[in-house]
């Protein structure tokens, strides 16, 4: 074997040599094409094949039996013309309406940006990101916790740009309190869809109304309605309000998304004990209810919408009734819901960087790498809580944000495929150093030295003597530095002037309406 | 279906309730049974079967054409004996060696506690711990770091007997350095061996007269040479001198380990780039054809000895030339260095919590999270650096430990049998609860209200306000404090007072020997 004969995969190393020249030149990888985490690995499967099937059963005979409640009009009338069982509000669902939807809804689909090297694929090996989505809570730089602000939606989305370890933009990974709430949706999706040039995410809690403006700004930024139609190039979160009720706005303003063929997530919270069982089996049964629920309401309203399972079913801390995102059973439901989702051929979001400390320190860190990395391993396609979570979702931090970046950036280069090839196993430099040598200053080394490995940004290997000598900082000082950075460094995306108009005409004209 | 026909699965309540009924009466769990984790999911495997192949050919062929070196008269004389070629300390094996010994070393096998309820199996699916070995500096709960003492291996072992996610004790948690190094083995084991009941660890930099030191010791504990021959009372840890050299002192110590049956430890620490290619394919080549020449060695020595596949190799850091042990190709190295292991049958050492921060803070907590779950999940046997480990294993950090055993008590739990049966399904209590309504006071959850979920020590759940009346502390502030009060409640397991006349008549002999 000689080993000059083989380099590299030429994927690795297209993936690798942006992020390590930059980190080389001292300087963070720019803004730009940000790549998803792609995980070939078999998932990892909590369940049995037959605990699947008995969980799945069981909420077919909970859609059958106990059903669900839409507070939604249009929704009803949709569930009674497929012939489905409506009592007042109450639902109930037969299972051939599950298989049918079952068999309508898409495997895998592509979200695109405005910038085409920021499309995002849903679905498949792909894994992808975006900030924590819904948090009332900011903790800035200065380590203080204080109410969002339209700034912080801002800085926020400029750190998201700056990173390619993110794929997706939050419009609310803050609520941004200083804004009315009439027009806050306005403000904050005009926020990120001109600083950031990566698809976004959002709730709809205002409702149809609020949906209709947001798909407005949508159509005025891609050059019309026809272009966003059946095209996706935003996701819709709605929140199933557990046990087996959709609420009317949220459902509402999905329902103007599905009808646009935007995808649109399905997410119940069930916090077992709660709001669903205290045993995990339980509150999974119920919770896959609701989701099948919601998506056969999707495909009743457009056969064919893009549509992903979601979960942020958890348990209760059963001493105090608060909500426990970074627990074991956390990881179990994440685990076990993104078995689900492959089951049904469904993406699946969920998990991401959880936790329910107050602070960035080590418990936010060890239940954020738990959390992300069973989401990872389990085949999430989607986290939308992936950077920047603390207080169970209800603050979002920005060194906390940054030290995710870097977490991010090593569970994507733990899974980049290992190449073993004549080149990488090196058997001549093994033979030539010899028992008790020196690799150093190898020639092989030094071929490797640049692409081999991750290079991390708030990561040290440092000597304790060393690390004293540059200050003695811990991670969270080293990662409030580099935040500082990032922002400082921020360029704004080229964004095409005319569509930059129509969207802010829009605004504007709304904005009048809605304050007038 | 009816609920009430089924409760929690035998073993799992069994499991949960010693720990939870202690933590529901504020204390901790007490001394006494440690379990292992047990991982019952199918592995992670990080190499296809090609890969994997590709590697174990490239081991022997490193073994069959470079060889390593065995700086040992009677490691010589086996390997000669036995048809090796050997060509001064330098000895290549053909696979035909190879595989006779892969065909007589066990794949599980247990290891005997003076306290049988602490016996600890090894192999299979189960994945037990240890504080690190090795650390030459601790850090205390004042927060400074500094020279290790006897005091410190007193308290590690005091620690380690007060935390049943603890289930092997360290003989080198950390380097007593108040102790004159001809003695040192000798009080270092006589502390772990009547402080703990639990099995212990070391190596034995000594040689072979510390080796038999320490073995008779055990004998001296256990009831006499051959209450301990062939029976596994404690193990002994061989590390490679990589590349391709395995150095007198502790192979020589380590062979008189297996010739009693006691099981030894092959543990290669190839730094990627500096003790074997950068490349990892490379280094787990070069590494697996050091496990494998080890391996046959001790089955040359005593055809049957337990033997454990041993990894600590990882990468070094290429811009400084320092060990990586929390990286991303620590974990891919772990996770393959087990596949390897279970390919060929046999026990699997490596990973535990390793970070190379020199701070209990973010990055201690999302490197050792990692490595911890890749660990697990890739079916690691045992983790040597399980608990405390900072600074790239040069130091043990007292509140570390702590916080450590809170994360394997998170990753044990996570593992526990999902129980899916008529009682944890549900079905009639959300039924009853309906749509909208609430669980926390239903009598299928007050019935699971202790035995459900995890009941951590550590994380906390608290709103913001609630955490800052109660001070406003961080998890490590927390460790700390729980860590003075399971060191304040510590009491010595029993032991025999004849079997502790024994052992302190055997050390002071040897001490007034050795000091004399």
């Amino acid at each position: 074997m000689t080993e000059a004969s083989e380099s590299p995969s030429p994927s690795r190393r297209k993936r690798q040599r942006q992020a390590e020249a930059a980190a080389d030149a001292g300087t963070d990888p720019a803004a730009g094409q940000s790549r998803p985490i792609v995980n070939p690995l078999r998932k990892l499967d909590f369940l049995s094949s037959g605990q699947l099937e008995q969980i799945h059963e069981a909420s077919l005979s909970i859609l059958a039996r106990t059903g669900l409640v839409f507070n939604s009009p249009p929704a009803l009338a949709l569930f009674r013309q497929a012939g489905a069982r409506v009592d007042g509000q109450r639902v109930t669902l037969e299972r051939s309406l599950v298989e049918a939807a079952l068999a309508t809804a898409p495997a895998q689909f592509t979200v695109y940006a405005r910038n085409p090297a920021n499309n995002v694929p849903i679905g498949g090996d792909s894994c992808v990101t975006m900030p924590t989505g819904g948090a009332a809570y900011a903790r800035g730089l200065d380590g203080q916790r204080r109410p969002g602000t339209l700034a912080d939606v801002e800085n926020l989305t400029r750190l998201s740009v700056m990173s390619p370890e993110v794929h997706l933009l939050a419009r609310k990974a803050v609520e941004a309190q200083d804004v009315p709430v009439a027009v806050r949706h306005l403000e904050c999706w005009r926020t990120v869809l001109t600083l950031g040039d990566k698809p976004a995410v959002s709730g709809t809690v205002g409702g149809e109304p609020e949906a209709e403006d947001v798909l407005q700004m949508l159509a005025a930024l891609y050059g019309g309605e026809e272009a966003i139609q059946d095209r996706p190039v935003a996701l819709c979160n709605v929140n199933a309000n557990s046990p087996l009720v959709y609420d009317r706005p949220m459902l509402e303003g999905a329902l103007a998304f599905v009808r646009r063929g935007q995808p649109v997530i399905l997410t119940p919270f069930v916090m077992a004990g709660v709001m669903g069982p205290a045993t995990l089996a339980g509150a999974l049964a119920q919770h896959n209810a609701e989701v099948l629920a919601g998506m056969v309401l999707t495909q009743l309203a457009r056969p064919g919408a893009p549509v992903i399972y979601g979960t942020a079913t958890s348990n209760a801390d059963l001493r105090s009734g608060a909500p426990a995102i970074g627990s074991p059973e956390s990881a179990i439901s994440i685990g076990a819901c993104a078995q689900l989702a492959r089951h049904y051929h469904l993406p699946c979001r969920g998990g991401g960087a959880l936790t329910d400390s107050q602070l960035p320190d080590a418990q936010a860190n060890y239940e954020r790498m738990m959390t992300l990395m069973i989401s990872v391993l389990s085949g999430v396609n989607v986290m939308m809580h992936g950077l920047g979570t603390l207080d169970s979702y209800l603050t979002i931090d920005y060194e906390q944000f940054v030290i995710d970046t870097e977490l991010i950036g090593m569970l994507t280069h733990m899974l980049l495929p290992l190449e073993v090839s004549v080149d990488s196993l090196a058997l001549d430099t093994i033979h030539e150093v010899g028992p008790g040598g020196f690799f150093l200053d190898a020639p092989h080394t030094l071929r490797h030295y640049r692409l081999a490995h991750f290079l991390p940004r708030i990561s040290l290997r440092h000597s304790h003597d060393q690390w004293l000598a540059e200050g003695g900082l811990s991670a969270t000082q080293r990662a409030n530095a580099l935040c500082r950075e990032r922002l400082a460094s921020y360029r704004p995306p080229r964004l095409d002037p005319a569509a930059e108009a129509r969207l802010n005409d829009f605004v504007e004209r709304r904005k009048a309406q809605l304050l007038g």
